[in-house]
């Protein structure tokens, strides 16, 4: 049975917990480091969950799945091939999603698995980095679509992905949770538009961090963005986007 | 005159204040914020300089100078083209540049104009943005070029210049300092490599921080590094890389 954590706001207070049912058992001290009960309970319907943590370094993959990868015709990658998130990007479940200012062109959700580190970490193999993923969740990564593709030299992914509120995260982490055999489904105005198996991705988790890692030394709280794959869709204001893992509950957001 | 803010570590303890030659009058609160003097000095000898922001978001600019453009035969932006720098990367005056384990492609230097926001801010006109750009600091925008291009599907630019420690900066915020009419050079073993000047610069500091501003809140403490012109190249193990502007002084680090 899988643990799930989430932060909230409650009153004026922000705490975080484990979520049980319609309960919340309140955790003080470090989520990722013996976190100790306070013995108080809050009512899931009088707090407000926020973002269950709040990344460091907030990373998004790109091409992770074969089915869109054969679809969309790239290659096959074998190392990670991945963006940053800016750290104003993330939001949490029920935050409206608003294009920036000005902007008329595209926003697309996507679906999407999230790792959430859980000790700083660098140059991991497989096995250890296993041993640093916390827990999951899940991810809209949101992309103004227009903006990424407006400069035919410079893709640009990071203002594209890097706006305010482009990076909805939640509404758990469940920890001691297998990947494997789960999907992710994403919902429009409660329309399936994704729903494809976590088996079906490129590079898996372990793999995704003992990379990362190599490079880029890992903190307790950051979080990747594994890629999403077929029916990313533009959205239209008033649309109400959901993303869902089996096991760690539904991430909504309206849009707009 | 100019005012110079730097952090730094003396000891055990970890301060700010401003330089004045050879020494630190330390300051206390918030450096963005009413600093207030502590009447305490400390001599810049029994210092060490510290990188003297901690960036929240590092942002750095592709293709913003005249000169770099026309030779590399890049279109001229309208709008900065930009990636997000990771925040393990910012470093400090002094602190080793090492290429990430297993690595052994080119690893360049790029020295910048670095500006430092100094409020929170969105949605700025470009006289507000000129009045939230605290100061400005010297760059080294370190950059793994076979990482940045080894997928000619996914230019890898966060992964490419997110490397620990791949972004120095400092050694000391100006502010009050005109960057019009100034140059940067960059020196590899004490031999000039680049010596340009910010007045080739194609979209300036206020317009970058305008532009940005419109997709993504700013916060006091961001570095916006504008993009390098002509001259950068690879670091052989064991080379100085000093990058200097006028007025705030000389950005030193180690290779290898």
């Amino acid at each position: 049975m899988a643990d799930l954590w989430v932060r909230f706001r409650h009153g004026e207070a922000t705490g975080f917990g484990l979520l049980d049912g319609e309960r919340i058992h309140v955790h003080a001290g470090d989520m990722f480091e013996a976190p100790r009960s306070t013995g108080e309970v809050v009512s899931l319907a009088d707090a407000r969950l926020l973002a269950p943590v709040v990344p460091g370094a907030f990373i998004g993959l790109w091409n992770n799945f074969f089915e869109a990868a054969a679809k969309q015709g790239n290659a096959i990658p074998t190392e990670p091939l991945w963006f940053l998130k800016s750290p104003r990007s993330f939001a949490g479940p029920g935050d409206p999603i608003r294009p920036p200012s000005g902007y008329t062109g595209r926003v697309l959700y996507e679906g999407e698995l999230g790792l959430v580190i859980g000790r700083s970490c660098k140059d991991l193999d497989e096995a250890e980095a296993q041993g640093a993923i916390f827990g999951i969740t899940c991810v809209n990564d949101v992309t103004a679509l227009d903006l990424l593709i407006a400069d035919p030299s410079f893709p640009q992914w990071a203002r594209a992905k890097g706006c305010d509120g482009f990076g909805p995260i939640g509404p758990a982490i469940a920890t001691g949770l297998d990947w494997s055999s789960l999907r992710v489904k994403t919902a429009l105005n409660g329309r399936v538009r994704q729903d494809y198996p976590l088996s079906d991705m490129i590079l898996p988790p372990a793999r995704i961090v003992s990379l990362i890692s190599r490079e880029m030394t890992l903190h307790a709280g950051d979080v990747i963005a594994c890629g999403t794959s077929l029916g990313a869709l533009p959205m239209r204001p008033g649309m109400l986007v959901e993303v869902s893992i089996k096991g760690i509950g539904v991430l909504a957001n309206p849009y707009g």
